[in-house]
């Protein structure tokens, strides 16, 4: 069974990332629970939007996301019952190639570089099981898609929904 | 109709940047003719194989290669036809993960972000035809796989098999 891990905001936590980015840089206290429902770009003055855009681009900023609450644990153990691949739209964003591959090294070592991929669209992935935070991946997948709570996807209803690790754990060991 | 296209050695003349930098490094006119039928590192001494496998971490390597004749002319074509994806095993090489997009962009600005794929195995990968010059990839592939020649494949029978970009367009044009 080949199981696909989409990265940002599954296992690795990029919208709490650009929230505290947006709260140092102007000074203001945006929290995660005001931003249920929205994109964490909607959540900010006009203005400011292209700010929180400038975070991909920003060197280190994916090199530093924290891993995801029990991520590490769980796919450890996903790792031993199903094929697992990770699978990162991270094409767009040139400057993270190197920094995913290097995050994934420090947090994820057990993740074999053969089962890494970076790509553009996901829609050319063969495999049984995706999980994802974006409807846009999950909706051409030719398997059992999962979508990843994240603060933007609380609203889509046509997915099976994992909200945590832990129920992931629950759901596939 | 998905279309996948390899890089090294079906879209990069990665064998004779190979033998370039040997000749170079060690003053030696290893030829292309030469290695028909094996890897480069079968065709230089021993206690030089290491030099060959050290070119691939070596800055710029990469992203100095030479397009393949007629790669780019006929790809621009497929692009028209096709889904065209290139899909490159870069994970085993950090480092080249950027140089490969570079070059993408200089060499084959058409091909979209999206549209490009670096991966480890290419086991996970779903379309209808693979252009690529390793076995290994080629045996796993569900869909048309199409051997593209090379010094090292040149005794493999069990594929199609396409001799040069020119060949590849007056079968798939």
């Amino acid at each position: 069974m080949i199981l696909f891990v989409d990265m940002d905001e599954v296992m690795a936590d990029t919208y709490t990332a650009h929230i505290e980015y947006y709260n140092r840089e102007f000074g203001e206290s945006l929290t995660f629970e005001e931003c249920m429902g929205h994109e964490v770009w909607q959540k900010v003055p006009e203005y400011r939007k292209d700010s929180i855009w400038q975070h991909y681009y920003q060197k280190g900023f994916f090199r530093g996301l924290r891993p995801m609450e029990n991520s590490i644990e769980v796919l450890k153990e996903l790792n031993e019952k199903y094929s697992v691949y990770v699978a990162s739209a991270a094409m767009q964003f040139p400057n993270s190639l190197l920094e995913k591959h290097q995050w994934l090294d420090e947090h994820f070592p057990f993740i074999h570089w053969k089962k890494r991929i970076l790509c553009g669209d996901k829609k050319i992935l063969r495999g049984d099981i995706l999980i994802d935070d974006r409807s846009h991946n999950l909706e051409n997948f030719i398997g059992r898609p999962l979508i990843y709570t994240s603060p933007h996807n609380i609203h889509t209803n046509h997915f099976e929904r994992v909200n945590s690790w832990e129920e992931i754990a629950r759901e596939l060991l």
